[in-house]
C-alpha cells in the first residue's frame, strides 16, 4: 500500500464562509497574494504533499460568504512555487474557457519553474456567470462540455509531449534537429492545433493531472484522464463505490487502475475536546448553539425551515437529496448525500456535524481527527485526503502543531519530503513512456 | 524633460542569432527559468526601469537562430517579480489569440504580485505558425486584428477598473457593497464581456500598456491606448517624424501626448576601442572580418548577394526598402530601412554597423554608446531606450559596469530607484482619475 497523501486548499480566507471576519486577521487577505506565500510555506512545514487552489474565472458575489477564487491561479502559484520549495501545486483550469495551447504553455512553465510540481485539475465549468465573462453564447450543456474537456485534454498532453528536453550537450552543427519537435496536427471537433508546443518537456515528463468529476461523464474523464480524483465522499462505502467504478472505467481506458489516487475532501475543525471543537463550529458560522448550525444547512441546501416543517432529530426525507444527471449544478455534492442519507438514517443534527461545505466534516479532537484519516486510508478507501481549513492561514499551523505528529506516528505519513518531482513522490507512471 | 528611461530586452540566450552558442555559456539556458532570473537580477543591480519579454505563442524553429520565446511571459514573470524588488516588467501578449477576461485577470493578479510593476505590451500577431495552434481560421487581414486589438484593450482597461481595491476596514455589516464592484456589461463587434473582474484594482490603478505599431492602424493603436511606446528607428529625425505621428493622433483621441514615452530599441556592441567593437560584432555573427557581416546581412534581408550584383561600398538601391502597408509582416522594421535610406545614402558597409536584428545598433566603446543614447535623448527624439543585449545574461553586467556610470554622472540616468510603481517612476497619470 502507498503511504498516506494529503493536500491542502488554499481558496481565498479558507473554508468558512465567515473566515474573512475571523478574529486576528485582516479581511482583506485573499487580495494579498502573500497570504498564500504564508499558507504554502506553513503547508511546507508540515509534510503536505500538495496545495490546492479551486478556479471560477467570475466574481462570485455572494454576500454570505467570503470573495473567492480571485488571482489566477497559474500566476499566483509561479510566485509561491519559486519561494517555496517540494511541495506539489495544484491549479484548476477550465477546459471550457481557455484554449489549450495557451494554457498547456502556462502549466508547463510552471512545471519547469517548480521543477516539476505541478497538478493541473481540470473543471469544464457549470456556471452561467463565468460564460458571461466569454462571450454571448450560453454555458453549453454538460454532454457538450465533457466532450470538449475530453479532446482539450488529449490536446493539452500531446503539447507537453512535443518537444524533447534539450540536451545539454550543445549541438554539434545546425541548432535545430527537426526530430526533437514534433507537430501533432490535431484537427478534432472543438479544436485545431498543429504544434509543437514552445516549451520543452521539464522534469516530471509533463504535469500531473487531477479531476474532480461525479456525474458519469466526470467519473468517464477522471477514469481516463485522471492521475488524482478528488471527490466529495460523505461514507467510506461511497468511496469504496466511487472507486470500484473509477477502477471500472480506468480498466476500459487500458489503464492500471492503480495509477489512479483518490484525495476526497475533509474539512477539519480542532479543539482539545470535542465539545470545544463543537462550539468552535458554531462560532465559525456565527452561532451559539446548535440548532443555528441546523437551521443554515437546511436553508442553504434545501431552502426548507426548523420548527413546524423539520424536526432536527428526525431522520430527513429521503426525496430532499433527488438529483438529475442533467442539472447544471455539479452532481458531486447532491449525490454525496443521498449515498449518506441512503446508508444511515441521518437527522439533521448528526448531518451538520458530518457534512461542511459539501465535504466530509472531521470536528473532534486532533486524536479522533488522525484516527478519521488513519482509518479511511488504511482500509484501502482512499489515498489521502484534501484537507479543507476553516480559517487560512493560521488553521495549518494547528493541524501541523496537533494531527500531523499523529499521522506521523502511525508511520502512515512521512516526517520529510522524498522524492524530486511530484510524479516521483505519488508513484505515478513517467508519461515519456506512453 | 523626463530623465532618461532604459529597459532592457530578456528574450531567449540574447539578442544575437548565435548566442545560445557563445563560449562560457550554456547554450541551453533559455528553457531554464534562473535563466531570467540572473538577468533581471543584473537589470536590476543596473536600476534598469524595466525587464522586457516579446511573445510568439509558436515555436520558432529557424536553425540559423536561438529558440526564442518559450516559456509564457505572465508564469516566468510572476516567478521573477516575486524575487527581485523595484524594476518593472514588460509582458507581450496578442489581442489576437487570448480572451480579455482571462488576460486581464493574469496580468492584474501579477500587478499585485510585483506590487504594481507591470507593463502589458499588446501585439496583434502576424504569423501564420500563430494562428495555425489557435483553430482552423487563417490570420485575420491586419485591419481586422487592429479593430480587435483596440476592443480588446478597451475591455481590458474597463475590466481592471472593475472591482475598487478592498478597504483595509472590515465591512460593517454585509460583506459585499455592490457599488465596489461593477459589471461592464461589453457586448461589441468581437466580445461580449460582463464582469466585473475577480481581480480588485491593484497598486498602480492598472498595468501600464505599451505598443510597437509601425503601420498606420498600430501608431493609432499605440496613440489611443498606450502609455509606453517601442519602436524600431534607425534614425534621429525618424523619431522626430514618429513622435509628432504620435502626438497627433494622440490628441485626436483626446489624450495629452506629454503621457507618452517612445522608447526605441538600441543594440548595444561594446568593446574597449571601436575596432575590438567591431571584431566583437563579427564573431557574434560567426566572422572574422566585415564581408561576412554584409554578405548575410543582404541575404538575410533581401535575399540578394554581393559581388557582381552589389557593391558594399556604393549606396544601396532605394527599390530594396518598398514595403506597403497591407502586407503581413511587421511594417515597423521595413519602414525604418527606407526612412534610413532616405536620409542617408548608406552603403551595406555603412548598414551592417547601424542596425542589428532590426534595431538601430550602438557598437564601439562606453564613450560612444552612451554619448549615443544620451544624444538622442537630451534632443528630445525619445525618453529612453529598451537595450537589446547580443549574450544574456553577461552582457548586461558588461553594460551595466561600463555604460550605467557614464548615463548617471551625465545626472540622465539615477542611481537608484525611485518612486514605489512603475506608473510613479514613469511620471503616468492614474487610470483612475479618468
Amino acid at each position: 500500500m502507498n503511504r498516506l497523501y494529503l493536500s491542502v486548499a488554499l481558496n481565498s480566507t479558507g473554508s468558512a464562509p465567515r473566515s474573512w471576519a475571523a478574529p486576528g486577521t485582516r479581511w482583506n487577505r485573499f487580495s494579498d497574494w502573500r497570504h498564500y506565500l504564508r499558507s504554502a510555506q506553513l503547508a511546507h512545514e508540515g509534510v503536505f504533499d500538495i496545495v490546492f487552489v479551486s478556479d471560477h474565472p467570475a466574481l462570485q458575489r455572494d454576500n454570505t460568504s467570503r470573495p473567492i477564487h480571485s488571482f489566477d491561479p497559474t500566476v499566483l502559484f509561479s510566485a509561491v512555487a519559486a519561494a517555496v520549495p517540494d511541495i506539489g501545486f495544484l491549479l484548476t483550469a477550465s477546459s471550457s474557457y481557455n484554449s489549450p495551447y495557451n494554457l498547456a504553455r502556462r502549466l508547463a512553465t510552471l512545471d519547469h519553474i517548480s521543477g516539476g510540481r505541478v497538478i493541473w485539475n481540470v473543471v469544464s465549468s457549470f456556471n452561467p456567470d463565468i460564460a458571461a465573462n466569454f462571450g454571448a453564447a450560453p454555458l453549453p450543456s454538460r454532454a457538450e462540455r465533457y466532450r470538449r474537456a475530453d479532446e482539450f485534454v488529449q490536446v493539452v498532453r500531446d503539447l507537453w509531449l512535443s518537444w524533447d528536453t534539450p540536451s545539454d550537450d550543445p549541438p554539434a552543427g545546425d541548432l535545430w534537429d527537426a526530430t526533437t519537435a514534433r507537430r501533432i496536427d490535431h484537427h478534432g471537433e472543438f479544436f485545431d492545433v498543429t504544434g509543437p508546443l514552445n516549451v520543452p518537456i521539464g522534469p516530471q515528463g509533463h504535469p500531473v493531472i487531477s479531476q474532480a468529476g461525479a456525474s458519469e461523464a466526470g467519473v468517464d474523464l477522471a477514469a481516463k484522464h485522471a492521475d488524482i480524483v478528488y471527490a466529495s465522499l460523505l461514507h467510506k462505502q461511497s468511496a469504496f463505490d466511487y472507486q470500484a467504478r473509477l477502477r471500472e472505467r480506468a480498466l476500459a481506458h487500458g489503464r492500471d487502475p492503480g495509477d489512479l489516487r483518490l484525495l476526497p475532501g475533509l474539512t477539519v475543525i480542532l479543539g482539545e475536546t470535542r465539545e470545544e471543537a463543537y462550539r468552535k463550529h458554531e462560532a465559525l458560522h456565527g452561532h451559539r448553539g446548535e440548532d443555528g448550525l441546523i437551521a443554515d444547512f437546511l436553508h442553504r441546501n434545501w431552502a426548507v425551515d426548523l420548527g413546524d416543517r423539520i424536526d432536527p432529530d428526525k431522520p430527513l426525507d429521503p426525496a430532499l437529496f433527488a438529483h438529475t444527471e442533467d442539472q447544471q449544478r455539479p452532481v458531486g455534492f447532491v449525490r454525496s448525500f443521498a449515498e449518506l442519507a441512503a446508508a444511515e438514517e441521518i437527522t439533521p443534527r448528526q448531518l451538520v456535524r458530518r457534512v461542511e461545505g459539501g465535504h466530509r466534516l472531521a470536528v473532534g479532537t486532533p486524536r479522533e481527527v488522525a484516527d478519521t484519516i488513519l482509518d479511511w486510508w488504511s482500509s484501502g478507501a482512499v489515498a489521502g485526503f484534501n484537507i479543507h481549513i476553516p480559517v487560512l492561514p493560521d488553521g495549518i499551523a494547528e493541524f501541523n502543531r496537533h494531527v500531523i505528529p499523529l499521522l506521523q506516528e502511525s508511520g502512515a505519513f512521512p516526517a520529510a519530503y522524498d522524492g524530486s518531482t511530484l510524479r516521483e513522490r505519488l508513484k505515478l507512471p513517467d508519461p515519456r513512456n506512453r
